[in-house]
């Protein structure tokens, strides 16, 4: 099927979705969860050929590991699914109300969006989540999957749409897209038929979405985060949140890359800092200061502190002040989640204020900046854009809004 | 200046603007409308010369006469100013908050985006409007007019900056972006420098920025609005709603534009109509049905159904059912403001659900989709994309937020 006719069944289907209630939305979350789970031999099976083909072209062993399904992982996305049916429903939520002088009420309701586009890497796992969340929200979904992924996300989509027809929804609101690299720019240009593209992956996939679409983005994702150790800080504290936010996941958006310590503490702090991340094996790319402190530390240089390492590394610098710190931290951030260590009123409000990122931790490790963490049951991803959603996106985030307005025949004078 | 140059002298300003109390941004915004009012000799000889330049290209006196000041015009836009003084500070406001189990706290704030772009087209009140309404959200201003109100708005923004100095605010928070339309061009391009960019103006302009930027876009209003005349409503009370939507200010994005009456009340309806319509003299281009009904009726083409008339004119049509009324709203409308006028629950319930806009009204005119009407105070313009904002916006819309995450050592189990 081309592109336009999917996309067009999509929005046929979205506008279905609209209107169903919390239950049969649940109802249809479980089903899909049902059907997914009958479906984990087939499943298995279709992603046997995509890991294959991937190792036959040398694909590397980190990347082929996202791609694998067991049935450990199948169960995930079936609770996933089942998950999503136990929370709230953002759909027809009230934002506020009010009446106008004349009598008229405004009410100002969440809505779905309409149809969703989710562009994303060789995560089988993410099929069945973007599905689930865009159901929930009353999104019809529009899943471009890495070709790598292809027979395992169409196997999962055909369950996923088997489940949906079982109850009577129509299955247009879930859909593959299929196709090559082509297939990807017309939904970049399908402005009016997709109301909202999400690209979900590394830098560079992000970015090719942000520069080539007409269709309006959320930009999810690279977090250049900081800590920031500053005069007044509790040492031992500073140490344990820059530990936690290192090594407890280095793989991912919200885990620390890159160590500012405040050259009033740097004589006490970094020998405890250094044995710690020892400890852990982290590699230390470090300035001056760092590298006189201890052998094992690798000279900095400045492409390392643009980037996301996303390993066992660091970097790391001292800084004069407060206000160093902030203009590193301008000319790095890629916005996502930054954290001061202080004990000092005045410099902690400083650097919630000046910090210009989706979450600003004071005394708190940035691995809470986290859907899960937050508590929100499901995370689409987490904005580092400012407009519409910035930070964890959930379901309220899956909306936008409407204004109802009703009278009696009032008019404008 | 170059834009690159300007646009990063806005962004080093935004950062002050950030930390800004609203008692410093009000005394600002009296300030600005000081400056303004006693530069009104050197607004109006500027303005003279942009009017006299623009008779001379043979400009339309409709577009001469949105570029041009009088003192009761300049009056407006120092009033604009004061006005703004007068509104709360959206920055700063807690969207919500609450704790993680592990007794981190989590809030959620509004924050300025930093840069906000306009562009817009040759009406200089725009100029002071958007200036003052970026200043009291916390944001530096870009402002790109139209080049044939280059000298009004070069005069306009020289006072708003002197008033900036006078109560010592750097003075770029509201810049003037000069040059041809590759500047234009390069502001669009300028992801990371610029923050939002918000057409204001006529259908042109706002397709040609939603096609050509990579800056986040909030699209604003075109409103090819329908009135729905439903087979319950109180035909009296529809016609009033008629006449104000189409005839109260017939030039704007919330007037009019297509009545839609159900076939079991045209013949009763169709003669108060066109009786109420006529002594407006409005111009019915209207189906089969208008037209056997008056011989002042137009037939109407297919593409009266599709853009905004913005004048004296009306489409109209008879429709065999609701369903066919939702179908062709789903078909023509731009997603601003959509009316039924019915006194059946279930009719109402169904067009609220199911039309796709930012406004749906039940027995009221559509005229009261409007920041003012609204009770905001202040409206930058009203958008009519599902992204962020979504129908009139006014302060809190031109902020974005940031989670505030504050522990006192926790890190992530």
């Amino acid at each position: 099927m081309d592109f336009n006719t999917q996309a067009r069944a999509a929005r046929a289907a979205s506008i279905e979705l609209v209107s169903l209630n919390r239950a049969t939305k649940d109802a249809a979350l479980h089903a899909m969860a049902d059907s997914l789970a009958a479906a984990e031999p087939s499943l298995l099976e279709a992603n046997a050929i995509d890991v294959a083909t991937a190792r036959g072209n040398g694909t590397p062993e980190s990347i082929v590991d996202r791609l694998s399904l067991d049935p450990g992982r199948v169960s995930g996305m079936v609770q996933g699914l089942r998950d999503l049916a136990a929370l709230p429903d953002p759909v027809g939520d009230v934002v506020r109300g009010w009446r106008l002088p004349n009598g008229v009420r405004v009410t100002q309701v969440r809505v779905p969006f309409g149809v969703v586009g989710i562009i994303y890497e060789a995560r089988p796992n993410v099929t069945a989540d973007a599905a689930g969340i865009a159901l929930k929200s009353g999104n019809a979904a529009l899943l471009r999957g890495s070709s790598s992924a292809f027979n395992t996300n169409k196997a999962a989509v055909a369950a996923l749409r088997a489940g949906l027809e079982g109850v009577g929804i129509n299955p247009d609101a879930v859909n593959l897209v299929e196709g090559g690299r082509e297939v990807t720019t017309e939904m970049m240009q399908a402005r009016g038929l997709v109301d909202v593209l999400i690209p979900r992956g590394g830098a560079g996939l992000i970015q090719a979405v942000v520069d080539g679409s007409k269709v309006p983005v959320i930009e999810t994702g690279t977090g250049n985060t900081h800590l920031f150790v500053d005069a007044s800080a509790d040492l031992d504290m500073a140490v344990d949140i820059m530990v936690n936010a290192k090594t407890q996941r280095c793989s991912v958006c919200n885990a620390l890359e890159t160590l500012l310590v405040h050259r009033d503490v740097a004589e006490a702090f970094l020998p405890k800092a250094l044995a710690a991340l020892g400890e852990h094996d982290v590699t230390i790319h470090g300035d001056e200061a760092f590298v006189r402190a201890s052998d094992d530390v690798l000279p900095v240089k400045l492409e390392d502190f643009t980037g996301e390492w996303l390993s066992m590394d660091l970097s790391a610098k001292v800084v004069d002040s407060l206000d160093e710190a902030l203009e590193h931290i301008r000319t790095y951030s890629t916005g996502h989640s930054e954290t001061i260590v202080t004990s000092d009123r005045a410099a902690a409000d400083r650097f919630v204020a000046e910090v210009d990122a989706a979450a600003v931790l004071v005394n708190a490790s940035s691995r809470f900046v986290d859907g899960g963490e937050f508590g929100f049951g499901a995370e689409i991803g987490i904005s580092t854009q400012k407009l519409h959603a910035r930070g964890p996106m959930a379901l309220p985030e899956m909306t936008s809004t409407k204004y109802i307005i009703e009278g009696d025949g009032q008019v404008r004078a």
